[in-house]
């Protein structure tokens, strides 16, 4: 049974101890905010750490998690160790490097620290928005330095595991240049662009379709951490934002001299791009097919559509609905494999739904 | 009941016409291609326009849909008009400024043409990719011109509004210039950023999240119309992309400057915009509580799971499932109302899903 200490219990850290309480693991929770780790605590976490934990009076856990803001990891660390607290440590910053440097210059001891980065997260922040299945699937990256002993970063990966997630060894160099580009610069990207709709007129808005909401959702994420975490991977982030940057104002250059070339060669790369990102059940995207029912907005429609697919056998991949401002009816886009989508057509039309073939 | 042309089968002329059909319309169709008529009249959505339909042999139709490119419209109208073939004109271009002067300069007569511009689309082209709902909801942007008469603007807006959308009288230059804002430019960001991707390595898109799914998933369009339609409201477009690039641009200086307090102001400018974006029920964003159900990814799951909340009276207004790559199961995110949150959370506790409270 996994002994574990968590420090911080923020979203994350408390998301990790639900997770391994889960798994059976015994928890320990600690925050420089007392409130948020005995809110942990009450959620079901861990119990709290006990304040003189230390080498007279404590048996050291076989991992401590460090769950804060990525310039506090390496002070986190080094009193972590100094108190003997854990047999191995990791933390759960977005960014690798900075913590690292820190982390050495401070005299932490290395061989027990494995850097770690699981790739979740939400918009909320705080112990209550914590989830036990936040790491579900999730990449889990493990940035092990020359000096860190196999061990600690088999305890480490066998953390990552226990919380659902798919761990991911990967350089610090290479996790922060990467991150920058598929999620720290298109963050900015978003905001760069949602920008943009701050002093629009409301007519502006009423032009806004569904494209506009999915380019500019995540920069509605929280300015503190993002502010931290842009600066501690500032290197990476900017080389991307400035190339971005030097591909719309050619565009916008090009556009303006009524020549369209290099727009049709940014949409043919932009194309090609968004084709290499992984399908959402990982590897190789699989191919569906999307089947369109029109549904009245209330309660018990789709409980009857769901019905009549699980009755034919039908399992609907991923569901979207549609509402239509103003209007008492949606459109429900139901994910399917190709193979599926004739019988669901022929129960949704025994149903009385109409359908089109 | 209403008698309408359809010049151009292709995606959205082929849905206006199925949409007008539903409606009782009696619909004639009309492509240069004539493969794509006759497979939108299979279809359903109407009759082939006899090829001498003209002032000797044919009743005019109340409105005349011309449903192609933007540069095509004006020829398409000029000719529409030589063979009196409706008592007025419409067409549906994603810009407007564009055919109107092309039309003004071709001495077609600005009396019977309303400019139009349903705001509706798909990933998908051609009369097969069709839908009568496609406009359900959706704004249609009407722009009339000085010279236009009111009666062919009450005739299109009455088709419009047979087509389910929701009419919105806007001038073509303000119609271009925040279409720009909001449709144009994000697609241009969204493939800047998608290019990004194209030359990573497998190991770096490993790292990707929803977040980029979401901010680059419009970059997948299709290119050929896009180009022509970037090119066609190029002053616009290239004014918002150059505030963009100049954005980012000054953001990575700044971050490559260890200075990131502009990446915060820009962090908050972009929070700000996203508030501004009416929520998908059109005015202002109501409230939903997300409630978080794992699910085994096999048929009959989501039914149950749907069973259980209607029978507890509860109207889910939104689903977003997330499948974990590598495991059997997913989370399926359900929106409610707050006040249902509690109801749901107690009929999926009582049908034997582990929930968090």
């Amino acid at each position: 049974m996994m002994r574990v200490a968590v420090l911080g219990t923020g979203l994350i850290g408390t998301s990790v101890a639900l997770a391994l309480r889960e798994r059976g693991a015994s928890v320990w929770l600690a925050d420089a905010d007392q409130e948020a780790a005995r809110l942990a605590a009450h959620l079901g976490a861990g119990e709290l750490l006990p304040e003189d934990a230390g080498p007279a009076s404590w048996v050291p856990a076989d991992v401590a998690v460090i769950a804060v803001p990525p310039s506090a990891v390496a002070d986190t660390l080094a009193a972590a160790q100094a108190r003997a607290l854990a047999a191995c440590y990791t933390d759960v910053a977005s960014v690798k490097q900075l913590p690292v440097e820190q982390a050495r210059a401070r005299g932490c001891d290395m061989a027990s620290y494995v850097p770690g980065h699981p790739l979740a997260g939400r918009e909320k922040h705080g112990p209550a928005a914590a989830r036990a299945d936040l790491f579900l699937g999730r990449t889990w990256a493990l940035c092990p330095e020359p000096e860190t002993s196999e061990q600690a970063v088999a305890a480490v990966t066998d953390l990552a595991a226990g919380c659902g997630a798919v761990p991911l060894r990967i350089a610090a160099a290479a996790h922060d240049r990467w991150v920058a580009l598929v999620s720290h610069a298109p963050h900015l990207v978003a905001a760069a662009m949602a920008a943009r709709l701050e002093s629009a007129p409301p007519q502006a808005l009423d032009l806004a379709g569904q494209g506009l909401r999915d380019v500019t959702r995540i920069a509605a994420g929280d300015i503190a951490l993002w502010t931290q975490i842009l600066a501690a991977n500032a290197g990476p982030v900017a080389e991307v934002l400035a190339a971005v940057a030097a591909d719309l104002a050619e565009a916008a250059r090009m556009l303006a001299d009524g020549d369209p070339k290099s727009v049709a060669t940014l949409l043919d790369q932009g194309q090609a791009g968004v084709a290499r990102i992984p399908g959402k059940h990982g590897g190789e995207p699989r191919e569906f097919t999307v089947v369109q029912v029109v549904i009245p907005d209330q309660p018990g429609e789709l409980t009857r559509l769901f019905d009549a697919a699980g009755q034919a056998g039908v399992n609907i991949e991923d569901v979207r609905i549609e509402h239509s401002p103003g209007l008492p009816v949606g459109v429900a886009e139901l994910s399917v494999r190709p193979a599926e989508a004739g019988p669901l057509l022929d129960a949704l039309e025994a149903g009385g739904w109409p359908v089109r073939r």
